[in-house]
């Protein structure tokens, strides 16, 4: 029977009987006359100790029985005295990537050039743990308050949000988009009385950006919710799925945060984090970019070196690195934003650790006022009937937001790049491995 | 404060306080002078009584207060009379759809062409909270086995399969594909030392089929897993969550599952359920085929006919209409499967209820039999590069499967086509909305 690489330290401590374990060679080292092995399998990592050198090479799949025994000094506080072992599958012996390497010392390219490989190390694969228990938190929070899971279709014929920013898909001999959001679906759902609707799955930007903060894959963390009055009604739902997942990562992967130095995550903090008026967040930036600020009168948008700036002075004031900015100006969102006054919207960002994280915010549910705000963003309401569907018949005021996965786990973890955060990241040129 | 549907019977017998209730008039009667109104909310249905007719339509968004009182008569045993209504979004009079209306009377391209309508009808709606159930049951259950999740992309840039069958999209001037499987992605996380993954995500087949089992456009539910020994690993593990699936819909979807007068699920007989080889599956088959049964060495692979036969079989002897079969002849399934001998695979399909909704199987892990199988089938390494990458460098022997979320969604409502098991349905003719 397998005993997991985890279990050894326990395996050693009761009985001291054989084990059996499977799992990766990570190192081999000589030492006196006695060589250890690291082995690696999905619970971690543990040593081995042969009396002869084996005839394996790094990463082969091996199965190894032997005694357990404790030992401070080895991985997990155990080790095993070997005493025989199977090679299940040989890895050839050109690697091409340095698999246990340190990877600070790595460039990003080659990293995702090898991802088959790269995922291999418990540092970047730590990265998609904590990505799993993010996605697993978000959905359990929401199940817990009521919300229902959907899937909806990444195939929209029209461009409703305008063809600029869509990928294009040949659909038998049609054309139709790679959806940018689910932000339409949500809202259907919503007035179709599902009332409170979330949905994790990719999202798709033609955009031509090739920053650490951009993707054109990525996945979105959707929420849609029915009868709020304002934003600050889902300011203060993403405030309490924020601490769950922060609260779930502190108990599920604490080893996980350690590889990466992770700033620490104080739940209980969330809920200081203040929520910022546009006018007063530009000004706020103005105010911390010292002699390079810029006047907020020039700023048109939230640039992000003003994203870092406010979340710089969040944590100086509130003790975290957290920003809700809301009530952004009319021109700045789109169309179908509820408006707070002639000027403002019942909008919002999260600013998270100097990055946007969210967008989100109140939609227009009154269908004569959609229908009159089109012309002032150059549309009309052909292509948008379904859309519009949605509120001719009895739709309750609602809004929603997305958090980019990938953004969230950057930024919990301190990866210079998203693009460290997606296991295939596609950027304008990479659409390999 | 708001009160749910679902809620009006326990305050009605807790205090009979004024309660509020918000949602959507799903249904307008007058009785003698007394105007009864059915409101429908997230939670379910409860029904209003005023002494005036109102001045509402159907499907407007309404507040109400009122005071609760048990009527056992009524839709949850409860009623409100009326104190004060206020019409929050009122719904246009010309609804093109009966949304209260009998389903079963309605032409499936009438639903989907109302779609933001048709999703309002509690039966209708019933189809995706037990879809949301089926998916958090998936996750939790790999979940509670070690599983990790993963979010793979979904834009290829070769066509590891061939280039049938595939959606091209427009990736910046460059062709990439849309996946039909995030198979290979599954692989090399197994190989990568997460051992044990699985993913909840879109799938996409350019097939020109129209027919009730088929979707251009579908929710793969993935699951993958190391050191197995053959496919029968992997339908154990398939019984285990399916039992999972059934039992956590028959505690939280009971409601849902009696308005399709679902046939009962039973958690128990699933490990009941026979694994039957291919050949004697094709044989079983032909036996009950009657008088029209095909002699089965004319039958070269299971066609639908057989798939039905072959569950109706297993509900007679096995008392559930589960069927495993496995040990596909090698020419009827990918280069990459295991092989059990010269014609045989470890590979295996799930039918239930009289659909496939599972194809599963160990995969190659030896580099060199990988290399030599291409040939046969007509493949070279060229292309298959990060492919082959997995299984140079120490793979373990592994398996996975997917499950079609709307055919096991169609098969436990006991729905005519898989496309009532797609929010936003896409086929060859469909793309909006």
């Amino acid at each position: 029977m397998r005993t997991l690489a985890k279990d050894i330290r326990p395996a050693a401590e009761r009985s001291g009987d054989t084990v059996e374990v499977y799992g990766w060679v990570h190192r081999i080292r000589e030492l006196g006359g006695i060589v250890f092995i690291v082995l690696r399998d999905r619970s971690g990592l543990v040593q081995l100790v042969l009396e002869e050198k084996p005839d394996l090479t790094l990463e082969s799949v091996i199965r190894v029985s032997g005694i357990p025994a404790v030992n401070p000094k080895a991985p997990g506080g155990a080790e095993i005295r070997v005493l025989e072992y199977e090679c299940i599958s040989r890895a050839s012996g050109d690697l091409p990537y340095q698999v246990n390497g340190d990877v600070s010392k790595t460039g990003l390219e080659t990293i995702l050039d090898h991802r088959p490989l790269s995922l291999r190390n418990p540092k970047i694969r730590a990265v998609f743990a904590v990505q799993s228990a993010i996605i697993e938190a978000f959905s359990g929070y929401l199940r817990d308050h009521d919300f229902t899971e959907i899937k909806t279709s990444k195939l929209i014929g029209g461009g409703t949000e305008g063809g600029t920013g869509l990928f294009t898909v040949d659909y038998f001999g049609r054309k139709v988009y790679l959806a940018q959001s689910p932000q339409f679906y949500k809202q259907t759902m919503v007035a179709a009385g599902f009332e409170r609707v979330f949905e994790v799955a990719p999202a798709y930007r033609a955009e031509k950006h090739d920053t650490p903060r951009h993707l054109n894959e990525y996945v979105s963390m959707d929420v849609e919710m029915g009868f709020i009055e304002s934003e600050k009604d889902l300011i203060e739902l993403e405030k309490g799925l924020l601490a769950y997942i922060f609260d779930a990562l502190n108990r599920k992967n604490s080893v996980d945060l350690a590889l990466w130095d992770a700033p620490p995550l104080d739940p209980g903090s969330v809920s200081r984090a203040p929520t910022v008026p546009y006018d007063e967040a530009l000004r706020i930036a103005a105010s911390r970019g010292g002699p390079g600020g810029q006047a907020p009168e020039k700023m048109f948008d939230l640039n992000p070196e003003a994203e870092r700036l406010l979340c710089d002075w969040a944590q100086d004031e509130y003790g975290i690195g957290l920003v809700f900015v809301n009530e952004f100006p009319r021109r700045s969102r789109p169309f179908y934003t509820y408006p707070l006054d002639e000027g403002r919207t019942m909008s919002f960002d999260a600013l998270f650790r100097g990055l946007e994280i969210t967008t989100g915010g109140r939609r227009q549910e009154n269908y004569q006022a959609i229908l009159e705000v089109l012309p002032k963003f150059g549309l009309t309401s052909e292509g948008l009937e379904d859309y519009l569907a949605i509120f001719k018949y009895g739709c309750p005021p609602h809004g929603g937001f997305a958090i980019g996965c990938e953004r969230l786990t950057q930024k919990i973890l301190g990866l210079a790049s998203v693009k460290e955060a997606s296991l295939f990241p596609r950027d304008r040129k990479r659409t390999a491995p």
